[in-house]
C-alpha cells in the first residue's frame, strides 16, 4: 500500500519582540487550521516560533528568561497543542528550552495526531558567539544563550497514521552540516523537518552576501542533503523584517531526488504543501546510496577525530 | 595579492571501444591545447579519460588487462605529458591502475606544470558490483575489477604558479558521498577536481531516472558540497553514446558559494574555462563554516561506526 503523508509547511512572518504571546500563538493557530483544511497531517512550524530571535541582542536576568519556556506545553502553548489535537493534526515547533535544573537549549519536539510528543532534538549545532561583539547593533548570541544539544541525533518513528516513517529531525543552521543528516539516514531516515531563522543579510551592514543568495544557500542544504540521503526534507523559516533584522523566507518540500516539490513565495505567514510518497526514498537507499555496500567508514576517521581544519605539510 | 588560478574542464565526448588509444590520446591533446591557449593552468580531464568505460561489459583475460597502465606516463600516455609540459600547463587525469604488485585500482593523478605528479589518488567509492547481474546487457563491474582506494583523501598543495592551494582529487561516484568532501575539507581544501563517467540512463532500460534527473543529481552534488566545505570545485564528464551506452555531461566550475561559473552545454569535447579567486574560500571558511568553532565531532560518531543504516528500535 503506498505510503503517501500530506505534509505542510507552516512558514512565519516575522514576530515582532512588542507582539504578545497570545498574538503571535493565534497566527500559528490560524495556520494549522489552514493547513489541516487542505488535508495536511503534519505542519512544520520555524524554529524558535513563539518568540522574536531574541539571541540577536545581550539580555540578562527576566528579560532573557522570558523567552525559555520550562516545559511544553504550557498555559501560553496549550492553545496549539488543543487545536492540534481536535484537528487530528500533528506538528514540528521550535522553542527555546529551560530544564528544570536551569540548562537551557534550542530545542524542537515534534508533536504526534493523539498530542504524544513523539520525540525532543536539541539544536547541535549552535552558531553565533558566547561574548558579544562590541560595538554591533544586532548580535548572534545562541552559544551564550543556549548549550550543545545532548541527545544526538534521534531518530524515531512517526505514526502509523502516517505511514511510520523514520523521521528526523535538525534546527536551522544543522541543516548546513552533511554529518547531521547523515548520523540521521545511518538511521533510516525518510522524512526530515528543519525550523530555521537565517538571517537575509548581515544587519550590522558587514558582508556581501545578499538575500538572494543566502536564499539558495538555504535551499542548496536542503536540496542535496535529501539528495544525498535519500529522505523527504521540509524546511521551514520565521522570515521577513523581524525588529530590524532581515531574515529568508524560502521555506520548501522537497523529495529524495532533491527537487523542491513546494515553495514558499513570500516573507510572511503562508502555507504549502507537498503529498510526500514514503516509498520514494528506495530508489536512493537501495541503489545509489545503498550505504552497507558502498560507504567506507574506514576512511572517514578524520571526521571524527578532527574538529577543525588541519592543513597538509608543505 | 590576489590568487586567480585559471581552470578549465576538458570535457570528452564518448570514447568508443573501437577507437585507437592514440586517436584519443590526440583528441586530449587539442582539448589541453585549446585549454592552454585561452590561458588555462590547469585542465581537468574526465576519468577513465584513455579509453572507453570498460566495467560496462564481463571481460577477462588479455582483453580486460590492456585497458589498465602498468606506469603513467607510459608510450600511449607520453605525448600529453610532454605537450603539457610544453604548455607549461598541470592538469587532472583518470586512468586505470595496475601496481608492479598486481594490484588494480581508478585512479587520478594532477600533473603540475613542470611535468611532475603533485598526487595521486585511488577511488574510495567504487559503485557496481563484483558479480556480473544475469542477463544483462551491461555491466557495472567496478566492485570487480579495481580494489578499494587504500591512499584516504590525501590532500595536497598545487605549486606557487597556482596560488599553492590545497587540493583535492574525487573520481566520479566519490562526488555523491559528502564524507568524502569533508575528509578533504578537515585538510583546508580549497580545490576539488573530479573526474567522471556517469549513466544517462539506465542502459538495460530498468528505471525512471532520466538524462535531466541524472545531470541535475551530479550538479547538485558539486554545487553543495562546494558550498559546504567553501571550496571551488571542478566536475569533468566523459559524455554521449558509448558504445551503446548513454553518458551525462554537465561538467561544470562551481564556486565556494555552490553556484555554477562554467557549464558544458554539448556531449562533446568541449573546453569550459574560469578564473577561480581562490581567495574566495574564506568567506565561508572563517564565518559560516568555521569547522574548530562549530563543528561537533562528538556527535558523529555514528559516521564511523556503523556502515549501513540501522533503523531504530520500535
Amino acid at each position: 500500500m503506498p505510503r503517501i503523508l500530506r505534509v505542510a509547511a507552516a512558514q512565519m512572518g516575522p514576530n515582532q519582540r512588542a507582539d504578545s504571546r497570545a498574538a503571535i500563538l493565534a497566527r500559528m493557530i490560524a495556520l494549522l487550521e489552514q493547513a489541516a483544511g487542505q488535508g495536511a497531517q503534519l505542519v512544520v512550524f520555524p524554529e524558535l516560533a513563539f518568540t522574536t530571535f531574541f539571541p540577536r541582542w545581550l539580555l540578562e536576568g527576566a528579560e532573557l528568561e522570558q523567552y525559555y519556556e520550562a516545559a511544553m506545553p504550557n498555559p501560553e502553548t496549550q492553545a496549539l497543542f488543543d487545536r492540534a489535537k481536535e484537528l487530528g493534526v500533528g506538528f514540528y515547533v521550535g522553542y527555546a528550552e529551560k530544564t528544570a535544573e536551569g540548562q537551557h537549549f534550542n530545542t524542537a519536539i515534534t508533536v504526534g495526531p493523539d498530542g504524544s510528543v513523539l520525540q525532543k532534538y536539541r539544536k547541535v549545532h549552535l552558531p553565533g558567539s558566547v561574548e558579544p561583539r562590541a560595538g554591533a547593533t544586532f548580535q548572534q548570541l545562541e552559544k551564550r544563550y543556549f548549550e550543545y544539544g545532548d541527545m544526538g541525533f534521534p531518530a524515531f518513528y512517526g505514526p502509523d497514521a502516517w505511514g511510520a516513517p523514520v523521521m528526523g529531525q535538525l534546527i536551522c543552521n544543522d541543516r548546513r552540516w552533511p554529518e547531521a543528516w547523515r548520523v540521521y539516514a545511518l538511521q533510516g531516515m525518510e522524512l526530515m523537518v528543519v525550523g530555521y531563522n537565517s538571517a537575509a543579510y548581515d544587519p550590522n551592514g558587514g558582508d556581501s552576501e545578499d538575500q538572494g543568495l543566502r536564499t539558495f544557500h538555504s535551499q542548496l542544504a536542503a536540496q542535496s542533503n535529501a539528495y544525498m540521503n535519500a529522505c523527504w526534507a521540509v524546511t521551514v523559516a520565521k522570515a521577513g523584517d523581524e525588529d530590524g533584522s532581515g531574515l529568508i523566507g524560502g521555506s520548501c518540500i522537497v523529495d529524495p531526488n532533491g527537487r523542491i516539490v513546494a515553495e514558499a513565495k513570500t516573507l510572511g505567514d503562508e502555507v504549502i504543501l507537498a503529498d510526500c510518497d514514503l516509498d520514494l526514498v528506495q530508489q536512493g537507499k537501495q541503489k545509489m546510496f545503498n550505504f552497507a555496500a558502498h560507504r567506507r567508514p574506514d576512511m572517514y576517521s578524520m571526521i571524527t577525530e578532527r574538529t577543525g581544519a588541519e592543513p597538509p605539510k608543505r
